[in-house]
């Protein structure tokens, strides 16, 4: 699509007519939730432009689809990848100039008062009711970092780490939608004399990651190949999986991460759409090994060339920090070899499931995705630009990941912000 | 409330008068899935029960209330567990002898022959619709005995085993009634030299656990203290958590299970409430080490003296062959400790979380939950009783879990079956 809009889209929006992405909206004037895109500094209220006729240049826009735009969660997602495309690309000439669906809008002044609402004014909800949530560790050199912290180099990665993505079960009811704060979490973890005690997390880390939202089922029992897998990717949003280090070393052997992870995930609140994001394809990072039949991608150019940065505006800075900065195109296995061992045994995916690609670290110093290899294990403390330092989190800091693609003759297509803030823990003895 | 029926109870039924638990049925006179309870060889129909004036006697059957039992899930659960249990209490009055209740359904003729429908007439279905499911690992005999397997005895048990529920993030949409039969998974498993090929699991188990439903939601960040858990669980149900250990042995470290669990975990149709254990209270097994306070029970009888049975038929046996008979109580930490656990860093849980225990071995040989225990990791099969022999498990196998309490001058609190049947795996290149 891409081209100039007759709405006033800054250039270094991440929201240009090349992305549309769909997330879930309120505002002053539709308090209820439901669909809205966003574009430059604004939201279209799909709600409110299906409600004008704004779909009626679209034939394929039967009222079940505009149903869901009036729904609280983006049940649109169960609609499928064409027609998810069909809308984007249908919205992308609403807004673009001179096409011939443009007078729907732009000539609409009541139309485009109610449903054209700046950014500022709106608040954004979780953009789908999360069913199941996984989280996978295919950012190899994130997992080879915290391997060496553990174990050391020699055994940094399991030898089933370039046979198959690995994996776990999340949880899905502590995910919250960028802007949420979130409270330091109590747990147990060692003392000096290694035994454990309750109390407030003091290696409270984030982990820099990519979700990936699901719009498809498959059957209990029924494995999704390769060559189906992309079907069932309905968009990309950025994911922070905070993680509490201390909690996360007693407790995980042998069964996992639990307590460590499930207190909190934020995501961004914007759908980038699985289609958006074709033209940034690029090769992940080689796998050493010779990958079973199953797991084969098609395509060699299997992730995304996304550009991901970190950064931390603690309570007395004036600016924000940069921490680091990474690309989602370090992962060892793709997004449909996840969906696709996933299902090799028969689980059900559904709509609304997310799936998490795991820390995404670059191989060099400065573009690590987790506080634990910034600071080499919490040893190596970095220093802000105001001056502090940090090796966790602490409270009152805010922490803002943003991710963006972009390429010459092509609008920007950014994921815009997935922003926490950490409040201080509950005192002692606090309970609901 | 005890006593004898009006209606003919079979002594044996664990669906006693002193029971009454709850689940989703569908029938021929009322087709769309919505709440019964089961009583005897019959379901009380609460739908139809409720529309022909059953409730009548109940002032606090609100028509919210009355709403619920119409619905696809049990969304009476939310409603909490003083209503749970007057409900409970007024259905055993309505079918007891000589209650002033009594009429309403035993001198109605219409209203019984709508409403009462004999077990065998029904289809049950998941009595909840699953959110979040975690499956603790608080069998402790069990965690001993497969750790000895994996790491000799002297490192049987993690560091961590006595000083907090050890438990991960299960998958909840392979979630499954009983009777819903089971497909054999595929998977990634080690071939003699060691090398991963794809293909179905040769190693396929049972676990024997109990499931707690929640019925009530915790706010994020907010731990739930020990003196508030039991307020948190609606009832119990019987669970076989199905288990791959060829694919579980190489996939789990660092991690935890993944593929080797997430293709199906099969619950009992009929929720027995909480409240119907009470008079089954005992203690569990006792811990060495001093427990924090945050989760410190306060009573020693926080599980329940449940008797747990798996008996097994194959394609052609002509007779069940029963593979262990264990107990309830086996467990180091009881179900309200699984929940401050699990929320004391302000995880939140919601009404239709499922909590497992993890397998429930005990002490002796004959009692153990798992093949890999009965079988000795598979080196000692198992003799059954048409001759036939077991390590793990074979296509065509039917497994079924029964329990139930007793306890003199009390009816029988059964919690009926959780049964499942092993189908052949998909020929290579099935998929959906």
């Amino acid at each position: 699509m891409a081209g100039e809009s007759w709405l006033d889209i800054p250039a270094e929006s991440g929201f240009s007519l090349d992305n549309i992405p769909f997330g879930i909206i309120s505002h002053a004037g539709s308090k209820q939730p439901h669909a809205a895109v966003a574009i430059g500094s604004h939201v279209l209220d799909l709600k409110l432009f299906s409600d004008g006729g704004g779909f009626s240049g679209l034939p394929e826009a039967a009222p079940k689809i505009l149903q869901s735009f009036s729904e609280t969660t983006l049940n649109f997602a169960e609609l499928g990848r064409p027609l998810h495309n069909k809308v984007r690309e249908y919205l992308g000439l609403v807004l673009a100039l001179d096409t011939p669906f443009a007078r729907l809008l732009r000539d609409n002044a009541s139309l485009r008062s109610a449903s054209l609402v700046p950014l500022s004014h709106v608040e954004t909800h979780l953009p789908l009711k999360v069913g199941d949530y996984t989280d996978f560790y295919v950012g190899k050199n994130h997992a080879y970092n915290v391997g060496v912290l553990f174990r050391g180099s020699d055994n940094a990665l399991q030898p089933n780490y370039s046979h198959l993505p690995v994996g776990y079960h999340g949880r899905a009811s502590s995910i919250i939608v960028s802007g949420t704060p979130l409270r330091r979490p109590w747990g147990q973890i060692l003392d000096a004399s290694k035994a454990p005690i309750h109390q407030p997390s003091r290696r409270l880390d984030i982990e820099l990651e990519l979700g990936a939202f699901v719009c498809r089922s498959n059957a209990l029992g029924s494995p999704v190949p390769i060559t189906e897998a992309e079907k069932y990717i309905f968009g990309y949003v950025l994911l922070n999986d905070w993680s509490a280090r201390d909690i996360q070393a007693w407790e995980y052997v042998p069964l996992g991460p639990f307590n460590a992870k499930n207190f909190a995930s934020t995501i961004s609140a914007w759908v980038v759409l699985a289609d958006a994001l074709e033209p940034f394809r690029t090769e992940g990072i080689k796998n050493d090994h010779k990958v079973l039949p199953y797991l084969q991608n098609p395509t060699t150019r299997g992730v995304f060339d996304i550009n991901l940065e970190v950064s931390l505006n603690t309570e007395t800075s004036s600016e924000p920090s940069v921490l680091t900065r990474s690309n989602g195109k370090y992962l060892l296995w793709s997004f449909p070899q996840m969906v696709v061992h996933h299902t090799a045994g028969g689980c059900p995916l559904n709509p609304g499931d997310l799936i998490g690609s795991g820390t995404i670290s670059g191989p060099d110093s400065g573009t690590q995705g987790s506080l634990l290899e910034i600071t080499s294990g919490g040893s190596k403390p970095v220093i802000l630009s105001g001056g502090e330092s940090r090796t966790f989190l602490a409270d009152g800091d805010e922490v803002v990941f943003r991710g963006w693609c972009e390429r010459p003759g092509i609008g920007r297509v950014g994921f815009g912000e997935c922003r926490g803030r950490i409040l201080a823990p509950w005192p002692s003895g606090y309970s609901v």
